[in-house]
C-alpha cells in the first residue's frame, strides 16, 4: 500500500444513500489489483446465488432449498404454494400479535404483560438481538430461556411478576431440541404451579407435523405458526421465529424486512466494488486465509448482542472440515467481541500488542440517540461544543489508529442508526457475505453435520446414567471401576465419576471423598 | 498418549475437598514429562509470586506493588497502614451498604430500590459478572452504564421506575476515565431534570485524591470508598469496586473474599501437580504457543458473563508487545466463548470441523440449583428418571467427546455451584495462573502500555473536530479536502470525513451527498 490512506480510502469506499450505509475495507491488507486477480471467483459466486435465489438445491446434504431471501421479498419464491405461505404466515403473525398487544386475546388473569420465549440456537439468537437492538417494554416484556439448566429458567421465570398474565412462545424448528423441550415443561410446570392453564398460553412455532406440532395440536395451544424446511435455523430470524417475537414488541417487522429486502437489491451486484456483500467476503477470504479472527466491535451499546448473533451466523455457516468435493478444508472465521468502546478496556490492550491473529470490525452508527430514546442525552455537552457521543467517534477512530499504526487490519461499516431498517439491512448484508465467502471456498453453508456427534455422545451418556442409577446399592459402597465394570462401560470411567459427583451433589446418590479419585466410593 | 484416558485422568486430576473443586487436564496434549521438563521455569514461578505477595514492586514500569492478594488476607499486607486501610475500608463499606439497605440512610423520595452503577472495564466487569452470578433482587435493582453511548445511557437510565429512589455509585480508578465522568454528567443531568439533589444519591469509588474524589468532595456527595494504586483495575473486584456493588446486593461478601483466600493458599503450593494455578498456568502455555484461543464454555446461566470478565483479567495482563527485557514477543492468549449447552448450537459446529485454532475450558457446576433457588427445578424429571440438569452434564461430556474425537483439547474445571465462595475461589485461581504465565513468559502483567495509544488518539480527535466546527461556514458549502486544507490538517481527511458524517446526522451540520466522498460538501 504505497497510495495514502484517503486516495485509496476514497477508491475503495462504498456508499449507499437509500440505505444511508458506508464499508470501508481500505484498512485491510490487499493490493487493488485483487478484485481483477479475483474476477472468476467472484463471478462465480455471483453466479451461484442467482441459481439458490431462483430455488437451486442450495443445500445438497440435506436436499434442499435456501429460501430466507424469500421471506423479504415473497415475489421471488419459486413456487405460488410458497409465495402464499409467506404472506399468509406474515399476515397471521401480525393480526394475533395485534390481538395480544391490544388485549383482545387476554391471559388467564386479564392482559398479557410479559412473554417468556422458549428456543435455543437460532429459534433465540435472532428473537434476542432484535430484542437487545430494537426491543420496547411499552405493552409486552421479553424475557428467554435458552438453555435446558434448571438453575437459569428458574431465575428467569421467577423474575416475571404475573404467570397468569404470561404468554409462552416454544420454538424448535425440528421440534426435538432436548434443550428446548425441557423449557417448556418447566415452563408448563410453573404456569401449572401457579393455578394457570398453560394450554391458553402457549404458542408453538415449529414445522407443521414436527414433535412440537404434535403436542401443541393435541393439548389445544393458543396458536401454532410454522417454520419450513428451507428456511434454515441460523436465517429463521425472517421468518415466525423472529418476526412473531419482534411484531409483540412493537418493532416494526415490515421496516426490518424491507431493510433486508433493499440490501438483497444491493447485494446482487455482480460488481465486486459496488457490492458491500461481496467486498465484506472477499475480507474474509483473505483474513481467514492468515487465521485471523474477526473482532466484531459495534460502537453503539444496541448492537452488543450481534457478534453472538454473528457467531452462530458465520461459524456455524462457515466452520467446516470438507469441502463440496468431501476434500477435507477446515474452513472457518473466528468471531467474538462486545461493544466499543467498552472493550478498550478490557482486550484492546491484547489487540494492539498481542499475537497479530485478527481484524477488527468497527460499527459506527452515526444518530446518537436511535428511534425512542431520549434525544436531550445526545445534544448534552460534556465538555465545551463535546457530546458524549462525540467521545464515542472519537474513541473508535483513536482505536481504529492505534491498532492500525501497530499493522492491526479493519474494516469500518457505518450504518445511520440502529433502527429496524438498518438492522435488516445490516444482517442481510452479512447473511449474503455468508453465502458468497461459502461458494469461494467451495463448501455448503447452510448444514451443520458438525453437531451431531455430541448430541448423540450426550444421548450415550444419559443412558449410561441410567445404568449407573441402576447399578448403584444402598448396601455396598463401590468405586467409579467397580460401577463400569458392573455396568460393562469399561473406558467410560471418566462420564460415569461425573456421573456419579453429579447425583451426589444433587442428593440422588452418596459419596465419600478420597483425594485419589479411584478410591472414592458411591451408594444410594 | 498411550495411556488409557482414565489411567491419564486419574494421574493429573486434581481435586480439593475444602473447595469441592476439580481440574482435569488430562484432554490437553502435553506428556507427563513435562512437569519434569519445566521444574525450573515453574520453581521460579512459584518464587516470583511469594515476592510479589511479600510487596516486591512487580509492577516495575509503573513503579507499583501488585496488591489484591491482602484484600483476601489482610494480614499478609507488608505495613500496617495497608492492613488497616484494608479493614477499616470494608468495615465502612458493610456499614454503608447495611444503612441503605435497611432504609437508614434513604434517597429523597424513599428507601432505596435502584443503584445506578457508572463505571467502565475493570470498575464494571467485576460487578457485572457478580451480580450476573450471585445478584439478588430482594431490596436493590442494579443496572449498569458502562459506555459513553448516550443512547445506551438513555436506555438504562429510562429502565429505572424512580430516580428519587436510586443510589448511584460512581467507579473510576484514576478519576479521570472519560466514558464514566460521561456517564456521571448524563446521570447527574437525569437526576436534576427529575428534582432530584443529586449530591445526596451519588458515591465514590476512587483514589484519594483523584479528580473524582475532588468533585465528590467539593459537592459533598453521600459517600467516598477509597482504590488504591496497589490494586489493579483488572483485580480491583476485591476493593470497595467489587465489594460496595456486592454488599448493596446482599451478596455475603465475606464468603467471597474467604474463597479466594482458600484459593489463594491452595495455589501457593510449589507442586505443580497440586496446584490448580499451575496447571491453568501451564496449558496456556502449551496452548498459546501453537496460537490456540481459549474457549470458555461454563455449563451453568449464571456464569454466562465469565468469559468478559476473563478476556480482561487475561487478555488486558498477557497481552503485551515486550517482555521484560524489552525484547518483541507479541504475549497473549485470546479468550472468547457464552455458555454451554447454549453456544453449541451457535458455533460448536466450528469448533469441532474448522481450525483446530483453540481449546475448550468447560466449566461443570454440580449443584443442579444454586443458593437461592427454587429446588423443585431441579428434582423435575423430564424424562423418566431424568432432570433437565442430568440434560446439562450430558451436553457438556457429549461435546467434550465429540471435539476430543476430532482431535480438539480440553480442560474441564469442577465446581460444588455457584455460590460466593465459589466464584472467588475460581477468580482466584484465574489471577494466580496469570501472574504464573506472566513470569514463564518474562512479561510484565500488571500494566496496560497499549491502551493509552488509542485514548491519545481519541484526543486528537475530539481538537480536531472544534477544528472542524470552527472551519464550517453557512455561506459555502465545502469538500472535506477543502476542510482539511482549510484547519491544516491534510493527512486527516478519512477521520474529517467521519466527523462530518457525524455532525450531519445529528442535526449540527448539512450535507449534500455524492456517492463520491470526495465530492460530498457541508456547511452549518
Amino acid at each position: 500500500m504505497t497510495k495514502p490512506a484517503w486516495e485509496r480510502f476514497k477508491s475503495l469506499y462504498w456508499a449507499n444513500k437509500e440505505l444511508g450505509m458506508g464499508l470501508d475495507i481500505s484498512r485491510m491488507n490487499f493490493p487493488e489489483s485483487f478484485f481483477m486477480e479475483k474476477a472468476k471467483m467472484i463471478a462465480d459466486a455471483v453466479s451461484a446465488m442467482q441459481a439458490l435465489e431462483a430455488g437451486e438445491i442450495a443445500n445438497p446434504d440435506e436436499n434442499r432449498m435456501v429460501g430466507h431471501y424469500w421471506l423479504r421479498a415473497a415475489d421471488m419464491a419459486p413456487k405460488a404454494e410458497l409465495k402464499s405461505a409467506i404472506v399468509d404466515t406474515f399476515a397471521n403473525i401480525k393480526a394475533f400479535a395485534a390481538d395480544i398487544r391490544s388485549g383482545k386475546i387476554k391471559g388467564q388473569g386479564g392482559t398479557f404483560q410479559d412473554v417468556l420465549h422458549i428456543g435455543i440456537g437460532g429459534s433465540a439468537l435472532g428473537p434476542q438481538f432484535i430484542h437487545d437492538a430494537l426491543g420496547k417494554t411499552d405493552k409486552l416484556r421479553l424475557h428467554f430461556v435458552d438453555n435446558t439448566d434448571p438453575d437459569g429458567i428458574a431465575k428467569v421465570i421467577a423474575d416475571i411478576p404475573d404467570l397468569s398474565r404470561t404468554l409462552c412462545v416454544v420454538v424448535s424448528k425440528s421440534g426435538g431440541t432436548k434443550e428446548t423441550r425441557n423449557g417448556q415443561l418447566l415452563a408448563k410446570k410453573a404456569l401449572t404451579d401457579a393455578g394457570v392453564d398453560y394450554t391458553k398460553a402457549f404458542v408453538a412455532v415449529t414445522g407443521v407435523g414436527s414433535a412440537l406440532d404434535k403436542t401443541a395440536t393435541e393439548e389445544g395451544w393458543l396458536a401454532r405458526f410454522p417454520m419450513w424446511d428451507w428456511v434454515g435455523g441460523r436465517t429463521s430470524l425472517w421468518s415466525a421465529v423472529g418476526v412473531l417475537p419482534a411484531a409483540l414488541e412493537g418493532v416494526d417487522v415490515d421496516a426490518l424486512l424491507a431493510g433486508a429486502a433493499a440490501m438483497d437489491r444491493v447485494t446482487r451486484n455482480a460488481n465486486a466494488q459496488e457490492n458491500p456483500a461481496l467486498l465484506m467476503a472477499l475480507m474474509w477470504y483473505i483474513a481467514a486465509a492468515e487465521g485471523k479472527a474477526m473482532v466484531v466491535l459495534p460502537y453503539k451499546d444496541r448492537l452488543m448482542f450481534l457478534s453472538r448473533y454473528l457467531q452462530q451466523l458465520i461459524m456455524e455457516s462457515l466452520g467446516k472440515e470438507r469441502d463440496l468435493d468431501g476434500k477435507v478444508v477446515n474452513q472457518g472465521l473466528v468471531v467474538y467481541g462486545n461493544k466499543g468502546s467498552t472493550d478498550q478496556h478490557a482486550y484492546v490492550q491484547q489487540l494492539r500488542e498481542g499475537p497479530n491473529n485478527f481484524f477488527t470490525l468497527f460499527i459506527n452508527s452515526e444518530e446518537d440517540i436511535c428511534e425512542g430514546g431520549d434525544k436531550s442525552y445526545g445534544s448534552f455537552e460534556v465538555e465545551d461544543g463535546v457530546t458524549s457521543g462525540d467521545f464515542l467517534l472519537g474513541f473508535l477512530y483513536g482505536t481504529r489508529k492505534a491498532l492500525y499504526d501497530n499493522g492491526r487490519q479493519s474494516i469500518t461499516m457505518s450504518v445511520p442508526t440502529v433502527s429496524a431498517k438498518s438492522v435488516g439491512a445490516m444482517l442481510a448484508l452479512f447473511e449474503r457475505a455468508v453465502g458468497f465467502y461459502a461458494t469461494f471456498t467451495h463448501i455448503n453453508a447452510y448444514h451443520q453435520p458438525g453437531v451431531e456427534a455430541g448430541k448423540k455422545a450426550a444421548g450415550e451418556i444419559l443412558k449410561l446414567q441410567a445404568r449407573v442409577v441402576a447399578a448403584l446399592s444402598s448396601d455396598t459402597k463401590q468405586t467409579v471401576e467397580e460401577i463400569a465394570k458392573k455396568t460393562g462401560s469399561e473406558g467410560e470411567e471418566e462420564v460415569i465419576f461425573a456421573i456419579l459427583e453429579h447425583l451426589a451433589a444433587n442428593g440422588r446418590a452418596k459419596t465419600e471423598f478420597a483425594d485419589n479419585v479411584a478410591e472414592r466410593r458411591y451408594s444410594i
